[in-house]
């Protein structure tokens, strides 16, 4: 028997680093999951991510053939040269050409991308992009990251690092921003942004089942399920959360005339209570036609995206025909 | 001897018509311009075309072969169907089949496009964006045009409306502006906004050349002439609006990582006194490697940009090797 032809895919993230092997079809057919310890160093997770592929692809009673590997990571990347640049939450990790250490181990090419570029290529794949050339996907976190889907293609710009959607500015002088600046979606609708907002609404003395969690300790996800237990508080801070992505992706609408718009991340999971008012506000902020173009879904992927964006990456880029 | 290949292009706009003939290299053989006389209805306009384009083929002693006819247009355009849907200032013009209409009276094709994508065009091949791949166009007026050309092609979108860099909101519940929203960075930067500002400064009691044009008559290039001459009232103007659309120019430099931006139209006229302060504002508002790269030029083919533009995309269109 032949062995079947796969795709690997490696999302690098602080905490967590999801590895897979994928079909041409998009077909999931291995997976694992294990902490990201970059507090060890580069080799020590080099060596982890080898040893997990080497089991991902001769699993009992099968082979898979491994084809080309792709790797999406936070931070800042060199994508012609494979290497990480800086990550915030990789420390220790300036410079890292993690693309040619793993060409040299595993002897297949590998392609290395910002971690927001491969999963707008993972969902405009297989996910919640399929058959759209226009898309923007937006990960909502600590940070708020964008990928660009244009003519079918992802977008990379002039030095490969377009896609900055979390820093629209839009609020002359308004709060600071995670990058120094003020006014940037992201200090809206990052986590920070978020809990902010809360505590606001807080020491203004609203009832509120947040009220029970001391503030340095507060989550999007304590929020978010707040807001499913009806909390008003919650519900509220999630509508300024849409409010915010809403006229961010008016601007998009009006400059790029895309049609989809790919939402991800922690704080997605608070799923409606934020896409109900960002289309709402998308709709005031977009003109008529790139308005009624633009369409908002949630991740189909989910915290999948990544890991299959990736694997998708490597498929395109090592066969690009 | 052979006649010369000559590509037409056409920039239609309110008050005037731009028809001119370009070779290959960009080289303008010959040009007309007119007054657009929208009113006297499409026949008369087009009967007008026509006559130029024949006179300006075949002068005394020259022969020029016209190999295809490209028309850039203010107002909204079906660019597959050459259709001008409808323009501000073309009022009783409604989905005028343009390009069909001087297709069947020249017999060589014609492609039609919005004014601001052919200028970007224009600009691209023969002006101030050439050898670059990510550039945007703006066009400073009564409102604020934009074109993009990515990945070294103009970039239209899902609808063909891509671009409306206009109508970027930078200040949530900021000014009216005239697509009805408010605080689009055009409501800022447009005629409009301009004047606006200058009132609001002469009415606080400050004294200026400016008090003695009647505001209801105060032109761009009033304000353009006071600061030449020093006035302050006029320079702050200027300075707000460069500030302005650096703003929107950050947000752009974040979003898509362009190498240049172009600035065309009568406000651009003031030239350093308003890029001066774009250039400050973009730099704040851009994160680094995008802020590093983009630069922001004033059109080098002026009232030009469109008739060239729409010249070169003929070219490009009717010959796409």
């Amino acid at each position: 028997m032949n062995p079947t032809k796969v795709y690997g895919g490696i999302d690098l993230g602080g905490t967590t680093i999801n590895i897979g092997l994928i079909t041409q079809d998009g077909e999931i057919v291995a997976e694992k999951r294990c902490a990201s310890k970059v507090e060890d160093g580069v080799d020590h997770v080099l060596d982890q991510i080898i040893l997990i592929i080497r089991d991902l692809i001769a699993p009992a009673g099968k082979q898979f053939s491994l084809q080309v590997l792709g790797i999406g990571t936070a931070g800042n990347v060199n994508i012609e040269k494979g290497i990480l640049i800086e990550a915030t939450n990789f420390p220790n990790w300036h410079n890292i050409p993690i693309g040619m250490e793993l060409e040299k181990r595993l002897h297949i090419p590998v392609f290395v991308d910002n971690d927001a570029n491969v999963a707008a290529i993972g969902e405009h794949a297989y996910g919640a992009g399929r058959g759209v050339s226009e898309m923007l996907m937006v990960t909502l976190g600590t940070g708020v990251g964008g990928g660009l889907i244009l003519r079918g293609k992802i977008y990379r710009g002039s030095n490969g690092v377009a896609g900055e959607f979390g820093h629209t500015v839009i609020q002359q002088n308004g709060p600071i921003c995670g990058c120094g600046r003020n006014g940037c979606v992201e200090a809206f609708i990052g986590t920070r942004g978020i809990i902010q907002n809360v505590r606001t609404r807080l020491e203004s003395g609203r009832k509120s089942l947040l009220n029970k969690i001391e503030s340095e300790k507060m989550t999007p996800k304590d929020i978010s399920e707040a807001a499913q237990k009806g909390d008003t508080v919650a519900i509220e801070v999630f509508r300024d959360v849409g409010s915010y992505l809403g006229i961010a992706l008016g601007n998009v609408a009006n400059l790029l005339n895309i049609e989809r718009v790919v939402v991800s991340g922690g704080v997605a999971k608070a799923g409606e209570f934020i896409l109900k008012s960002a289309r709402e506000y998308l709709s005031r902020t977009a003109l008529k036609i790139p308005g009624e173009t633009i369409q908002v879904h949630l991740s189909t992927l989910g915290d999948r995206a990544g890991m299959v964006g990736a694997a998708r990456l490597a498929m395109l880029e090592g066969d690009p025909k």
